[in-house]
């Protein structure tokens, strides 16, 4: 009997990705440089569906039916150049090699052409859930030739989550698409999760809520437009006490975040390509500042934290203060999420024009409705926001209809919130980014034309006219007299 | 008789260079692709100094005295590339090739590695002060090995520029060092820029200042502390009334902000050595912004600019007020400049780390004191915040002595403009990112503990815990039982 497709590297992630696809009814061939961990994955999980084992590449590739497919999932780097180096040489024209781990788009853009000269299908696939999503339904950004999502699209639709019966999973694009996407579902999470730790601070230091108390508030906050998955996780973390000393475990962990990189990708992508991701880049920097923990001791002792002398006094502990000022906390966290997401969005956009992708931000909407870490009802409407015809879908995703008037409904508490982290010293980088991202966009007149000019007078950088076509230097050393250029 | 540096590419910032070293009594060898521009050079300025006419590198290298020293000014990228090519062969060990260029620091790294192969000294030099401080004294940022700057030290120095008679040129660091405090440099400039343009924007809508009246602020704050060369041709910018209508010329230009892509590869790389440049970031979004012209005009139209219907009437423009308002915005404006610089230091300590170079930030400051775009009297100060012996130099720019009094004595104006600017709508992306990066290090408890639960929560990332050494993990699927992990 000749298996379905092959799974090579059965780590977590593979693992639960074979037992996903032997569970949905594939036949699934298992491989893995070590033959133990195949045997404890058959041992435990044999009965879920039907699995070949094997012992070599040879023989993984042996047991596919053709045109074979071969799901890769080892470290993101050098081990996935070495497992394609091994299988390439036994495999056939027209036969599909995937990468599903976190690999990096350039990569994936590399390996992808290095195996369609061999007359091979490179798919890079994104994907995001972690270990609990790989085995019930992650989310799936298959990148690829659109031939090969021909024969493997049906199969990774059937093991994605599904939202209202939806597949969250859809071919993103040619080569490093779906790398890309998942990149940048990564770099919005990043920003998802710094604006929530910023509402939680807001509301702690200033509105004086216990973390006990805010799980409950961001239990309601779920009933509202921010319901989404990291807005329920957050009502359980705050939740948690800890057993050691019964202090909320939130204030026994370490206040430095990590990251693995894929966020700082995405800021760099977005500056590589042209795009403002404020929110995201605000995020990867905040992480950073977090972690420099020596340089914030020595700050603190030198600046200490807490109220400056001239600061009034804190005016949101009250009754009925608290909770307006908790509305306006969750009505900031809302409007600068929307920014973040409307700036990843239009990041993958100009991605498209510097890489030749056709990206459908409607379809990669749908993708992270459920199944991913940013998964919420959210990404439904912004699904349907980019519901129309190519030309008639909104520039950006502030400007849908579904939205606009929810901006300017949160606009007079972002604008309280933003103030009052300025006033009494909470850092809110993505809250005051986001907003001072919107005021720019909308604004008649930047000082962009006031560096314009300083850019003219030592530069020579010339500039526009606003009144006639045409490039413009002022000889500002000598007559002061404007030349064109 | 033979020359004591050759130069070739003698566009405008070559021959300037060329200029300079033949008027402070160096023997040039000129050399250009086509020989027109050689012989115009000679015969406007053939009498500044001793030139040697060539027609071919041959004949430049030819004519040298050994050490060989042939500087190329030829546009960044794949020029520099085939000069060299052309060069090596006809060079001896020993000789100095240098890049005066803006190249990007990666590729001087990679020439300096290729040559340094073949017994040659590679120099990427940084050069900052545009055509008129190549002519009359620039600010020169040298990297590559010790050896070579003993014979080409001397006459960089000799033509650079000069503050207090101190030459503003010293060997940076091996390799890429130099290009990359060039691009540091560019970065900073990026954001001194940008906190200039906030502040005419919050003057002017909000203060209601004109820019005339405005020019009149900006040349009294250049005898502040605020003392540089951007705000001088600030004042100059905002003065000049355009011929054509009468207007202020700043209001005749198209604003939008154009860049030349060394602040952009300033954030990308502190994005990858993991420092928090937020200011920089900030600027270099903020001319993308402005460059969106399309997506600006039709957010323009659903929201548009000017004060929301909730807002408060604008307190600024009365007499008292306005005085108070414009001393507010200048102290906004000195403490997010401080961050830039505090930023744009720390970031070359984190690079200097990752490439193994040995930067001496009192030395670096020491360059840009003249001759450069963001040349200051500050950065005098800045050099004495770092004399002191390595272990005793402060972690951080704001942690020097010399600038905590100034911080505390700016924050409450810092805090109440970025809260302005948040409440009246316009826009100050670098005045609020730097209070949170200043409200961020200084705070003792971030909410990066709360990503840290969350992380732990849906991907098992693990956390540390203030009171005990150790990795944990939180069992939250199951008996949310803490773990050692």
């Amino acid at each position: 009997m000749s298996a379905h497709i092959g799974v090579t590297g059965l780590a977590v992630m593979g693992a639960n990705l074979a037992r996903n696809l032997a569970r949905n009814g594939y036949t699934v061939a298992l491989h893995n440089r070590s033959a133990g961990k195949t045997d404890a994955l058959i041992e435990a999980h044999g009965d879920e569906g039907e699995f070949v084992r094997t012992e070599t590449l040879a023989e993984l590739v042996e047991s596919l039916e053709r045109p074979r497919r071969v799901l890769i999932m080892v470290k993101a780097g050098a081990p996935v150049d070495a497992v394609i180096e091994q299988l390439t040489p036994l495999l056939d024209e027209g036969d599909i090699v995937i990468d599903a781990g976190n690999s990096f788009y350039e990569e994936t853009r590399r390996r992808e052409e290095a195996l369609r000269e061999k007359g091979l299908h490179f798919v890079g696939v994104g994907v995001s859930g972690g270990e609990e999503g790989a085995l019930n339904g992650p989310s799936i950004m298959p990148g690829g030739s659109k031939e090969s999502y021909q024969t493997l699209g049906p199969m990774l639709e059937k093991i994605s989550a599904k939202y209202n019966g939806e597949p969250c999973c859809a071919w993103v694009g040619t080569d490093g698409a779906g790398h890309y996407v998942k990149m940048v579902h990564n770099g919005i999470e990043y920003a998802d999760m710094q604006v929530i730790g910023e509402a939680y601070d807001l509301m702690r230091s200033l509105g004086g809520l216990e973390p006990v108390q805010q799980a409950e508030a961001f239990r309601e906050w779920n009933t509202t437009d921010l319901a989404s998955y990291l807005i329920e996780i957050t009502a359980e973390v705050l939740e948690q006490e800890d057993e050691v000393t019964g202090n909320p475990l939130v204030d026994v962990i370490v206040d430095s975040a990590g990251q693995k990189g894929t966020g700082r990708w995405t800021a760099i992508s977005g500056l590589e390509v042209g795009s403002p991701v404020t929110a995201i880049a605000e995020s990867v920097f905040a992480r950073s500042i977090s972690s420099q923990r020596e340089l914030r001791a020595e700050t603190n002792e030198v600046f200490p934290s807490g109220l400056d002398e001239h600061t009034p006094e804190v005016p949101y502990q009250e009754e009925g203060t608290q909770q307006t000022f908790v509305e306006d906390v969750r009505k900031a966290l809302y409007a600068s999420k929307l920014v973040a997401y409307a700036q990843g969005l239009d990041m993958l956009v100009s991605a498209a024009d510097e890489y030749g992708w056709d990206l459908d931000l409607k379809s990669i909407a749908s993708l992270w409705r459920a199944g991913c870490i940013i998964r919420a009802d959210l990404l439904d409407t912004i699904m349907k926001a980019f519901d129309a015809a190519p030309e008639d879908r909104p520039k950006n995703l502030l400007l849908a209809e579904e939205f606009t008037e929810a901006i300017n409904e949160c606009l007079p508490s972002w604008r309280r919130v933003v103030a009052a982290a300025a006033t009494y010293g909470v850092p809110a980088p993505v809250f005051s980014s986001s907003l001072s991202y919107y005021d720019s966009l909308r604004r008649d007149r930047l000082p962009a034309a006031l560096i314009q000019g300083q850019r003219d007078y030592f530069g020579a950088h010339t500039y526009q006219r606003v009144d006639k076509e045409g490039t413009f230097h002022t000889l500002w050393s000598g007559s002061r007299i404007e030349v064109d250029a």
